[in-house]
């Protein structure tokens, strides 16, 4: 039995490959994950288990592609971001976005039991979708990070006030979402402190700032070049030479993937790990 | 802290909307699942708890998204398809593909210890990807389905004879490989009968069929009207009454999601089952 | 000189193919055309010149791309329709765009003299925009067709209705506007008949109609076949012979290209021209 | 009568926004123009007046549509530059593209008679497609311009070389294709210079280097501010208060639309005119 005469449904699929030479960042989110914190009882405002299960997945997703650059995670959502010259499934949208979800997906299931040993999986489970959005210059790019970061503060800080209102101050949720209603950022750090004594600066870091992942290689001093620059320039795919990439694709592998909650706004952060933009290789640093 | 300086980079998010009034078919894969299944000893040519697995968590998937009518799966691959007529997500392909494959991949990961009991997943774990092809017409959806199931009896032949002459006939692979060039179908049905006695009528619906999962209702009596015609006239999205609605969707939650392996390339499998092509719920059968 | 250095910049071409067997609709509409109609003195509330020129010019493009199988126009905006069949561009939208305004916009300048002999073109000159919809269903074509002879029946009654009482009643625009405010068709029909004592009904069909370009056969008796459910049934590019592509393509070309102001809402249009849906040429009718 | 019932067809038409922050370009082609050529007898291997003509239509297209920055022509084709910052038409591709092609169409046929006063023009009429592409850097845009330089140039030495073995080495055309297969660049101009004594060097610019088309103002000295990096830098639509856009408007309109035929592809160009890249009007030529 031949099969050509139904292949021709192979002609209804369509081309989705992303623009060459822009930043393709993934970004994920939790479906439905009100319903499932409250099934699962998630601390509020912040349970600190669930975002390190989050974080713990989105490392096995950069081990398992290590195409991507950096991760940024705050809440249920992660975003995942490829280098502009990156040509993985040949920028294919469709298999970029499910490789990451599912990828992410198993390891958050795989996962669950070491972080929430007393609360096993049912059914609906946990899962997420994604999508695909191209960023054209570094500033682009960089402009997403900080909207993710920002918005990561402004939620937390209404949350973190919201919370305390409910479980210091005795009110209710209506009540509360009145009382926070036109407030500026100032107030609510008001609220905290005169209120319940607390020091918003205090609360802990992966709270106030979220969530980075990346490959870490020697810091180096900010200053000495314009790394933004140097990767405009690069106009097309870089074409290597095979030793260079095997060079390249060893030193990925050894470089340990940590998770840090460190402020991605300001030039510091990118200025001392040129590697995060330029996606060359840095230097393994010593074992201490 | 305004958001707003950085908020302009949600302008980059494009639209991928499917074109309405056409069936969409998302279909995933596993990927990389022949490192995958050599890692967890699947058995040659079927591993059938692979394949159960498979279609355990395409049941899950179609119990949490109502609106896919059926789903056809074969060795790591399942299609899912959605009625023209329906608007989840407004038909956003990456919202789709990536709810599709993050759900099916949780189930694949959680209910994997009930198949595999003694064979503990380890990193790296199980993914899928997946990506959504929209066909204009029920002869083009038919048609892809009938092209997966040719594939599936394609496949299975090769491999059923192939492993037949490596497990029975104690040739390697390399010879087995060779002896079957440029083989029809008639050949290797003989090369399985005179050589291993083994009738390929008589293998497994499962293997030779693939597995079919959909609502199951009482069947009707074919012949009695052309659902395709009446499904093609259908032009837009159904404006349903908020009742109706809720009718149906009582009916679907009430309704088994069976998996069965049957030709679903002849007519009579649609012509019995028209709710697959209506999307209109059938009646559900009484309990025996 | 290689130009290879350079060549990269080809990869940055993303495809824009459509859905194959979908029908094609390219409309286009004029820019600036209040405007231009004002330059040129155009007659209100219709100017039969301006429209016998828009459809010369839709004529000499369904010459020209014999792919096209009938075509619609309504004031400043005519809409091409190729069968969900074509191939033609690979079924490039901007190909097939880009094709038609340009060769629509040559003839109407071209034939601008023949037309408006006392007012030759000047700078900035007419120009049209356009682009391409794809319908799945001969349903949704045919309820795209009736959309826009719909708009061309409401528009034309409001603009004879307005003009009259302008030209006739002697009001401004406002008051003119003002009087039509909140009016149904019923209204006007009765303010134009007893104001005015003008049918609308024995208006010319060319106003209230809009025009039907395609290519002339002989007319069958309806009710004989359901062209339609035949249609719905092609589902993928038909593979002709070579020779019967060939008497198709010379038939065609013998086919007179016809303007008419006919119903295209109701279904006798369509069941006794099935050549329009069909895409197989009729009969040449015999010369009287 | 309500047009409600058909209005849902509206739906099928899909988003063709171009990604923002991209420098978008519009290369148009003429249709069929090998044929056109020896239909009005273009002088061979290159017709002034066809190339003027070509410049002249490019020229009136920049200045009905002033968000064009520059263009390049080279043969039947032309290139359009839209800044990345533009969002004319919503970035629309088939908008954009519809309203160069059909403009440039227009004016092509308008002054035909002014540059071939002798041949009017007769059906089929000349017309060209077009397509968009967006270029994410200011280096992407630059190498497709000079990409369209490069291959100016290798074509006319190519057809210069080959007409001149025909018109003045008095052979065929298969013959002269023969002996220029497989030959360099330096061999035609050896070949030209030893056969014809003809110095390619010395033949015309407007067939070396192409026609380029742009707003002339002041040009500065080189050198002084690395006019890329600053628009690297440029990340979103620039929010221009009102009177400062009504201020580049007008300095716009009283710039002069210039056809030149110079080097793009070196940095000076680029250089001493910082407003191509900058898309802030520069400083009007004082009058002589």
């Amino acid at each position: 039995m031949a099969n050509s005469k139904f292949e021709y449904v192979k002609q209804f699929e369509q081309p989705d490959q992303l623009l060459p030479n822009t930043w393709v960042v993934v970004r994920i989110d939790g479906r439905g994950f009100t319903k499932f914190a409250s099934k699962y009882e998630f601390e509020k405002p912040n349970d600190k288990r669930a975002l390190d299960l989050m974080s713990a997945a989105a490392r096995a997703v950069m081990s398992e592609l290590p195409d991507i650059t950096i991760a940024y995670g705050v809440s249920d959502e992660y975003s995942f971001v490829f280098h502009k010259t990156c040509t993985l499934f040949e920028r294919r949208a469709s298999k970029l976005v499910s490789t990451i979800v599912s990828t992410f997906t198993a390891y958050y299931v795989h996962l669950w039991s070491a972080h929430f040993p007393d609360s096993p999986l049912s059914p609906p489970l946990p899962s997420f979708d994604g999508r695909a959005v191209c960023y054209p210059s570094v500033q682009n790019l960089r402009d997403y990070m900080s909207w993710r970061q920002v918005d990561c503060h402004i939620n937390n800080l209404y949350n973190t006030t919201f919370w305390a209102l409910i479980q210091l101050g005795g009110i209710d949720a209506t009540e509360a979402e009145k009382s926070l209603k036109g407030t500026y950022s100032a107030d609510k750090n008001e609220i905290l402190f005169s209120k319940f004594h607390i020091n918003y600066n205090n609360e802990p870091e992966i709270f106030k700032k979220g969530s980075v992942v990346f490959r870490d290689y020697e810091p180096v001093e900010p200053g000495t070049h314009n790394i933004a620059h140097e990767v405009e320039n690069l106009a097309e795919p870089v074409a290597q030479s095979k030793s260079q990439s095997e060079k390249d694709r060893k030193k990925r592998a050894k470089a340990a993937i940590v998770v840090e909650h460190l402020d991605i706004i300001k030039d510091e952060f990118w200025d001392r790990r040129p590697w995060l933009l330029s996606n060359k290789p840095g230097k393994i640093p010593k074992e201490p």
